[in-house]
């Protein structure tokens, strides 16, 4: 495919350009919106270059993109001093210590509202957007490449906009984006998306063609996925989430169809998610943000009839299976801007499975999705309390210890809440499953110590437990002097046991 | 008004029973769904001919309501162990002694949840629904009074049905009403509600007449609002945000008729919705939850133009203007199911201005809504989380201090997290106003301690959080060892100040 063909308004062409010269567009104090999320469809060439040219060049830009980058933007970018401000999502391990260290602001959004925010102007306006691309049509508009996340708002709320063609993503992925954009308020009207397979917009970003400043031509493929194989523990957790839905579908609760899944990134949910294509389950929908290799695992199981997200990450072997063989799914397949699939009404009325996870919960069923002690970022929140505040069912996962048994999952409080306990309807471990609806407080405790705990942190939380009750009593119980001890404790000895 | 013409269906006037007669269609153990939000609108009559039975009989029910009863309800059932579970929102001081003591046990709900739990079978279903109504149509319908909040799904979702014919409610609140309930899933459609003013539904409450167990007449007044009068701290905090507001219209984000409001119940929120009416802002909308007498203030200043609610609950003096004069009122006034008041597509879509008390917040800007001390339950979350989580803007408010100042409302942790930072864009107190948009938690806390916290507890803040900042550091830093010493020295000492 040439040049021709993926920059079909002609009168563009001549705006091709390095990378290195479109950085220079780039000014100190800047608000840059790039593409890119949970590592796919990100920009990958003038970043880096923006990211040569602020080590030569002090300078600072407020970065925000749709969620998580791949490559090495983050990290050289943050080596190079040059990012100020960080939002809404990031994964990088080098960012995330200078996020720690209190060197960049990160601001950590949910991932639907950056653009309201925006858009309404209760954030700073984005200068300059820089949007991977497969192809500009015909009419200057723009069709992204594996993920949308909050380009197409960035592209349309920036002054300027620098596209990057990236030749080593498929032209089969044109079609496969469907661009809803909410009108300002009070125009406001509700969102014509009644099943996951709905499109209600169009198939590229349209934005007047003037407002591209350059265009550079890329071939680097996406990052590919993290994301680790089944272990023990995620074949457990997901085996134990078989068995629970089998039981709603026995109950007559859910159809064999369940209803539109979510599942946040990572390892765990994507085992669950692989998992549940072992259970009895037919016609499955997912209404998600990120697809996995599990989607298109469940595709090949003949399990899932459509997957709608907002980016596609795989590991390297599925990346080569579906990207080089993308008609296969594409009739099955929606990327949507994460402001439409992390959205509230959406997922209220398609009645969302939503599963995430957790870094730790408590005995109440309180979860932290994002600070490792209480203040120490991880990544962020992500989608989770899009999803969790507004599904039909909230489902949280963790393995119920970490650092080979040092840390339990399950604390007595939380160290930092993302999620209050009337958005975790199911706490699950490979240890077992807690179903928490309609339980109060202590029903929760003790549905979750007995279920989901480890030992010895079973008995531990048992103890504790107890004694809140005895000593202090209340809705929910708790010991507030020694509610971080095994906090604190893992912080000065390295292990959560206490001897 | 006769009885003809409170049932106007006439094959249902042979249903007119006592009190005490339809108490004992209610058995121990059953689930009972009884009307009722804010004091306004709830049964009256056979909850306290229940009481009085369960006093000579022991029994227990499940006892779902709107939001809060008026009365005595929830004190005499209380008093006579007629309680084994309560959902979704009290007020009582007697139940909040026995929730706290764990005798009762109090399942705390997002407010527009619980009827969508109930509808998919997530919680246990309703056995005998008990309804307040100023009337029953001809075709057996019924119209409710002063409140909605789960009304109409009890009633449909129950197998039987006990109503309370109120004479002491106007008939002219017939009309007023507007009952939306959506459907099952995977057949919901998009709510067509696009403004405050929009009816979307029926004026009663549509079920089989064969359902109406038996009616009851009674007279007794709905229970008045116990919000206090403004004062100098209250005003002051309305006076932050009359300025908040005039700044953002100066700044273009909002224009004078600012976007539809909600309040939260109480005196601080009461106090800053009157207080708006001091401003420039002209056409105002409400879209909330309860209307209380700052709703008709407005009204009466001309600066309002509708109010939707779920509920008006007036002091005594605003109840006889009020309900003396409906007329003059109604056709800028509706109420609808708590569902609908509190759904996320609606939320979302109006671009609502959510304005909710804080109980405590800490500061990064999480809040605590409803546990003192982390353990004892005051009320209940309430729709503050169905707001602030969609909406445009979510404002908390709150006194600095709280006991004559022994309690800071600042703290350096929260000792219950309700709300998350994400959540909590604005957060004001009578010390001053802290906007929190797009900043990062070292930024929130320097504008939180700066702005709203009182001495001595601002240096004692500012002290923590260099400390934290110096000792553990991260993206939000905090001393977990010392993280609730206040509330410990409290609890201990009865004043949060150090000596």
């Amino acid at each position: 495919m040439s040049h021709e063909d993926r920059i079909r308004l002609p009168a563009l062409r001549s705006r091709i350009t390095t990378a290195e010269a479109a950085a220079e567009w780039i000014r100190d104090g800047m608000v840059v919106g790039m593409s890119g999320f949970t590592r796919a469809g990100d920009a990958k060439a003038v970043p880096l270059a923006l990211a040569a040219r602020a080590r030569r060049e002090p300078m600072k830009i407020t970065l925000m993109t749709g969620a998580s980058l791949g490559g090495d933007v983050d990290r050289q970018l943050t080596e190079a001093g040059a990012i100020s401000r960080r939002m809404p999502f990031q994964v990088d391990t080098v960012l995330r210590q200078a996020i720690n260290r209190g060197e960049v602001m990160f601001i950590d959004h949910h991932l639907s509202e950056t653009v309201e925010m925006l858009r309404t102007r209760q954030i700073p306006p984005i200068d300059i957007a820089i949007i991977e691309a497969v192809a500009i049509t015909e009419t200057g508009a723009l069709v992204p490449t594996t993920s949308i996340g909050n380009s197409a708002s960035f592209a349309i709320l920036a002054d300027k906009v620098i596209v990057e063609i990236n030749t080593s993503q498929s032209p089969a992925l044109e079609g496969l984006h469907d661009i809803f954009i909410p009108k300002h308020r009070p125009q406001r009207e509700p969102m014509p998306l009644v099943a996951p397979h709905d499109r209600i917009g169009t198939s590229a970003i349209e934005i007047p063609p003037e407002k591209i400043l350059g265009i550079v031509i890329t071939d680097k493929a996406d990052s590919t996925s993290t994301v680790l194989p089944a272990d023990a523990e995620t074949a457990a957790i997901a085996a134990h989430l078989v068995a629970f839905f089998e039981r709603e579908v026995a109950q007559g609760r859910l159809t064999e169809r369940l209803l539109p899944l979510q599942a946040g990134i990572g390892t765990v949910a994507n085992a669950v998610m692989s998992g549940l294509g072992a259970g009895p389950f037919e016609h499955l929908t997912m209404y998600s943000e990120v697809l996995q290799d599990s989607t298109f695992d469940l595709f090949d199981a003949g399990k899932l009839d459509f997957a709608s997200g907002s980016s596609i990450t795989l590991s390297p072997a599925k990346a080569r299976q579906v990207f080089g063989d993308l008609d296969r799914y594409k009739d099955r397949l929606v990327l949507r801007p994460q402001e439409v699939s992390n959205h509230p009404e959406i997922i209220r009325r398609l009645g969302i499975i939503a599963l995430n996870t957790a870094l730790e919960a408590d005995i109440y069923g309180n979860v932290n999705s994002t600070h490792v002690l209480g203040t120490h970022m991880m990544n962020g929140i992500g989608g989770s309390g899009d999803f969790a505040r507004n599904a039909y069912l909230s489902i949280f996962a963790t393995k119920s210890v970490a650092k080979q048994g040092a840390v339990s999952s399950i604390a007595p409080m939380v160290s930092h809440v993302d999620h209050a306990p009337q958005d975790v309807d199911i706490l699950v471990t490979e240890v077992g499953l807690a179903d928490l609806r309609g339980l109060a407080p202590r029903e929760r405790a003790a549905a979750i110590i007995a279920n989901c705990a480890a030992e010895p942190y079973r008995g531990m939380l048992q103890d504790y437990h107890a004694r809140a009750v005895a000593t202090c009593g209340g809705h929910t119980p708790h010991r507030l002097e020694e509610a971080f001890s095994w906090h604190v404790r893992y912080r000065d000895t390295g292990t959560m046991r206490p001897d």
